[in-house]
C-alpha cells in the first residue's frame, strides 16, 4: 500500500521533469550523447510519467516522426518543447530560419509598426511550423534587454535594447505562436540582458536592487504576463541585492516573493537547464532540483540525472520539507497549459492534412524570412566591379567549423566572391591562426599571400564560447589593412555591436555592408546587393558548379 | 492514334532513365540543387513514366519517407538506387558505415577465408539496411582493380589490388547482398582501376589491348556475371586500342561486342553518371544517351536533362536509327530485375515488421563495423604517455571541412589528444595554409606554435579533387619535424598508399598507426590502441564535455 503510494508520487513528480532527446531516431545520431538520453532510456522515463522533453537537432520530417515515438511512449500528453527562438530551422534543418530578434528590433527604430507586425509573423510562422512537427511548446520569446552590448549569452537573441521595445515585440511575438496553439516561454526572468558572463560557464552575478528590476529587467516580463504569457523560465543569475545566497533558479524570493506574488504570473514556471554549470558547479543534481521546486519553480529542465532529481523532490515531499501543495500546484498548471493545447487542437481542422506534407516551409514563411533579411541588411557603400583587379583574399571568419550549419562551397559567401576572382580562406577557432605577434599590425599577412581582403565576419554571441570573439583585433585589423591599402571591403553577419564598432575607424570610402542573419538567403542578398547584381548574376551563370557527389 | 502511339513509346522510353533525387524532403534542403530535381520536377517526370531514380543525401529515416513518396508519384514498380559501397552510413546519416573494401582486400592477404566471410556479410548488411529503407539497387561492387596507387578516383573504393582478390571478395559481397533481396551492380566496365585522371573531371584513356583486359580487368566481371551480378555499369574511359572514337560508356564494341557477346552478360547495363565531365565535355546530352543506348546500354543514369534525353531517343528509335529490338530487350531486362525485387519481397516476412522501427543499425551490423576496423587498423608503435611533455600539436589534414561528416569538435581525433595535452589544428583546402616556400621544410612550423607535433593524416582518393592529396609534401613534413625532433606520433586514415610512403621514412622509434576506416568509431578504436588505452580511460572520464547545444 505504502510502496503503491510512492510509486503514484513517483509518477507524479515524474510529470514535472523534462528531459532531453536528440531529434534525431537512433542513438548513434545523437549530436551530444553526453546529454540526449538514449531511445531505451527516453523510453523508460516516459513509461514512468515523465511528462516533457526538450528537442534538438534533426531534420523537420526527423522531428515529426519522434514526437509521434515520443508520445507512443507516454500513457498521457507530453509537453514537446524546444530552444527555438529564430524559427524552426534554427534549430532542425528544412524549417524556417529568421534573423535574430535583434534585428526586428532594429526595424522597430525605423517603423515600430511594421516591426510589430512582422514580429507577429514571426511568432506564427514558429508555431505553426513547431506544431506540424509535434512541438506543443516553444522556449521562446526572450524577454531579457540587452542593454549591454558585451553580453555573450543574449546578445541578438533579445528583441532588443530597451523595454519598450522588448514589450512591444516580445508581445507581438507572443500573439503569433498563441495563433497556433503553441505555448510560449518568457525567458530568462528576472533578465539576463545586463551581465557580461555565459552562464553555460558559471554564475553570473548582478548587483541590480529592486528598483531598478522594477524600473527596466521587469517590464517585459510584466507585460508579457498580463498578455498571457503560457510558462516564465527562470535565469541562472545571482542577484546579489535580492538573494544573496541562491541563483534565481533557486530562490524562493525570486521565483515566488516577486514573479508569483509581485508580479502575479501564475502560469507554469519552469528553471533553465539545470545542468548548465551555473548551477551545477555549486550544486548537486538532488539538491539543485528541490531547491527549484521548493522556490517555485513548476517544472525542471534537464536534471543531469532525472532519476535522482525525480527521488530527491519525492524524499523531500514525503519528510515534510516542500509541502504537497507545491506539487499540487505544479500539476494543476501543467494541466491547465495541455488542456489549452488540447482544446486548440480539437477546433483546428488543418492539422492532420498538413503533418504528411513534404514541404513544411509555406511560401508565406519564406516570404517572411526574406522580407526580414531585406528589411535587415543595410549596405553602406557598394563594391565596384569595374574599378580594380579582384585577385585577393576572401577572408571569412566563422564562430565554428564543424559544423558550420550556414556555410558549404556552395555557399554566397564562398562563391559570389569567388565568381570575381577572389580565394576563400577560412579562418576559426580550430585553424591555424590567423594572428601575428605585433598588437599594432595584427593579422598575420605573409599567412594569406598577395591581394586585397575581402573580409567577411560571421560573428554572434555563441552560448559556451566566453567572450572568445570580443579577444579577435579585427578594429585593428580594419586599421592595418587600410593603412597598406589592402582591404577591398568588410561584410558583417551576425554582431551590429561589431558592425558598430568596426564602421568607427572605416574608412567611408570602403566598401562595406551588414547583415544580422548569417543564413545562406541572408549571404546572397547582402552580397547581391554589396556586389551590384546584375553584373554579378552575368558572372554566376557563367560559373560551373560541377560538383554532384560527396 | 499517332501522337497515343508517341506518348506511349516515350513513356517506355522513360523507364530507361534513372533521374537524381536528395535524400532529403523538402527542395529547400537539397545539397547539390544543381543536380537534384525538385520535388515537383521529380513527380512530374515519374508520372510520366521515368523508371528510376539515384538518391543521395539525408539520414536513413528520411530515406524511407522519400523513397515512399517517389513510390507513390509512380505507378509502375521503381528502380531505386543510391551510390553506397561502404554501407549505407557512408551516404545516409545513422546507417551503418564500413571501413572501404580495399581494407577486407588488406584482410584478405593474411586470413582469406576470413575476408571472404566478412565481405559477405558488409553485401547482406548493406542490402538489408537498403531494402528496409526502401532502397531495391545498389551501385555496387566495384570491380575494379586498383592496379595504380595513384588512382584519383578508385583507390579505396576497390576490393584488391589483384583480379583473384577483387573476384573472390566481390562475389561474396554480392551473395551478401542477393541473400536480402537488392539488386547489385559490378562497375566499371571495362575496368577503372588502372587510371590517374578522374572521370568526373576528364576523360582518363587508357592504352591497354584486349589481351590485357582479358588477363586482369575482365576477370572480376567475369566471375561475377558468372555468378550473376545483376547489373553491370560502364566506365567512363577511353580505351584507344578497342575504340579509338567513342569512350566505353558510348562505345557498341566495348558495351555490345565484349560484355554482351564476349562475357555473355544478358542483364541490365546501366551508364555511369551522364552528367560527369568525361562525357559532358564532349557530348551533348541528347547525343550522349543516343550513343549510350544505341550502343548497348539499357538504363541511362542521370542524363543532365531528362526531358531531353527520352526525346532525342524516342526521335532514333522512330527514325530507324535505332531498331525498336534495343528498346524491347532493355524493358525486358528492367522488367526481369523488378520481378527478381517483387519474389524476395512476397516471400520474405520481416520487412513490414521492420520498416518503422528505429534502429535501423542491428547490434550485428555494429559488431560487424566494429570488427571490420579492428582488423584492419595497425598500430606499429605505441605513444608512451608517460615520457615527455605533449603539451603540443594535435595537427589534424582532412580532404574537406565544410562538412567534414567524420569530425566535430568531439571526434576521438580531437577529444582524445587533447585529454593528453595537444591542441587541435585543423588542415583543410579552405584554411590559411600550412606551407612554407621552402621545399625542404614545407610545414611553415611559426604558424602552428610551440610543442611536438602529433600528425593525423585524413586522407583518401575523393572525386572531383583531382590529385591534390598528392601534391601535399607529407613525406618531406616528416623528414622536417624529425629533424627538429618535433614529431610526436604519426596517425595516417584512409590511403594505404600515403601510409606505406610515409613509414619510408618515420624513423621506428616514432609512435605511429594506421586506419583505412576515418569514421568515429575508427578513431576511437586506433587512438585507444595508439594511446595505450588504461591510462586513456582515466584521462577521458576525468574530462567534462561542457557543450550541450549549438
Amino acid at each position: 500500500m505504502i510502496s503503491l503510494k510512492k510509486n503514484y508520487l513517483r509518477q507524479k513528480v515524474a510529470e514535472l521533469l523534462i528531459i532531453r532527446s536528440s531529434g534525431h531516431l537512433c542513438d548513434t545520431q545523437r549530436q551530444y550523447p553526453k546529454w540526449e538520453l538514449k531511445n531505451s532510456e527516453l523510453k523508460r522515463l516516459l513509461e514512468e510519467g515523465v511528462g516533457g522533453v526538450i528537442l534538438l537537432g534533426g531534420s523537420i520530417h526527423e522531428l515529426q516522426q519522434r514526437s509521434k515515438i515520443l508520445s507512443s511512449w507516454s500513457a498521457k500528453p507530453l509537453l514537446l518543447c524546444a530552444d527555438i527562438e529564430e524559427g524552426l530551422g534554427q534549430r532542425f534543418q528544412g524549417g524556417t530560419w529568421f534573423v535574430p530578434p535583434l534585428a526586428v528590433g532594429q526595424i522597430y527604430r525605423k517603423d515600430p509598426e511594421k516591426a510589430i507586425l512582422l514580429a507577429e509573423k514571426y511568432g506564427s510562422s514558429t508555431g505553426f511550423q513547431a506544431r506540424i512537427c509535434g512541438l506543443n511548446w516553444i522556449l521562446a520569446p526572450v524577454c531579457d534587454i540587452n542593454s549591454n552590448p558585451n553580453n555573450p549569452v543574449i546578445n541578438v537573441r533579445a528583441w532588443g535594447e530597451n523595454h519598450s521595445t522588448v514589450s512591444e515585440l516580445t508581445c507581438a511575438f507572443n500573439r503569433g505562436l498563441a495563433s497556433q496553439g503553441v505555448l510560449s516561454c518568457a525567458k530568462h526572468f528576472p533578465g539576463h540582458g545586463d551581465t557580461s558572463v555565459d552562464s553555460h560557464l558559471e554564475l553570473p552575478i548582478l548587483e541590480h536592487d529592486l528598483n531598478r528590476l522594477e524600473e527596466i529587467e521587469f517590464s517585459p516580463f510584466k507585460t508579457l504576463v498580463a498578455a498571457g504569457a503560457d510558462s516564465v523560465m527562470s535565469a541562472h543569475i545571482l542577484l546579489r541585492k535580492i538573494d544573496s545566497r541562491h541563483p534565481a533558479t533557486l530562490s524562493r524570493k525570486v521565483l515566488t516573493t516577486l514573479l508569483r506574488e509581485k508580479i502575479g504570473f501564475d502560469g507554469l514556471l519552469v528553471t533553465d537547464a539545470l545542468v548548465m554549470e551555473a548551477i551545477s558547479k555549486c550544486y548537486g543534481v538532488a539538491e539543485s532540483a528541490v531547491l527549484a521546486f521548493e522556490a517555485g519553480a513548476d517544472l525542471l529542465m534537464m536534471p543531469e540525472n532525472p532519476d535522482e532529481a525525480i527521488n530527491a523532490i519525492c524524499s523531500a515531499l514525503l519528510s515534510g520539507r516542500i509541502p504537497m501543495k507545491r506539487l499540487e500546484e505544479a500539476l494543476v498548471r501543467r494541466r491547465k497549459a495541455l488542456a489549452k493545447i488540447e482544446a486548440f487542437n480539437s477546433t483546428s481542422l488543418d492539422q492532420k492534412s498538413k503533418v504528411d506534407s513534404l514541404d513544411i516551409e509555406r511560401d508565406a514563411d519564406r516570404a517572411l524570412a526574406d522580407e526580414l533579411i531585406r528589411r535587415s541588411i543595410l549596405v553602406r557603400k557598394q563594391l565596384d566591379l569595374d574599378a580594380k583587379n579582384h585577385a585577393g583574399i576572401n577572408l571569412l571568419r566563422v564562430d565554428s567549423v564543424l559544423p558550420c550549419p550556414f556555410l558549404t562551397p556552395l555557399s554566397p559567401a564562398c562563391c559570389m566572391p569567388e565568381a570575381i576572382g577572389f580565394r576563400t580562406i577560412l579562418c576559426h577557432q580550430l585553424g591555424i591562426s590567423p594572428w601575428a605577434t605585433d598588437l599594432n599590425e595584427p593579422l598575420a599577412l605573409t599567412r594569406f599571400g598577395d591581394g586585397p581582403f575581402l573580409l567577411q565576419l560571421f560573428c554572434r554571441g555563441n552560448p559556451f564560447r566566453g567572450d572568445l570573439n570580443n579577444q579577435e583585433p579585427w578594429l585593428v585589423v580594419i586599421q592595418q589593412l587600410q593603412k597598406q591599402n589592402r582591404l577591398s571591403g568588410l561584410v558583417v553577419y551576425g554582431s551590429p555591436y561589431l558592425w558598430n564598432e568596426l564602421i568607427q575607424v572605416l574608412d567611408p570610402s570602403i566598401p562595406s555592408a551588414y547583415s544580422p542573419g548569417q543564413m545562406p538567403e541572408a549571404q546572397n542578398q547582402v552580397l547581391s546587393a554589396f556586389l551590384a547584381t546584375d553584373k554579378m548574376k552575368n558572372v554566376l551563370q557563367t560559373q560551373t558548379l560541377r560538383d554532384f557527389t560527396d
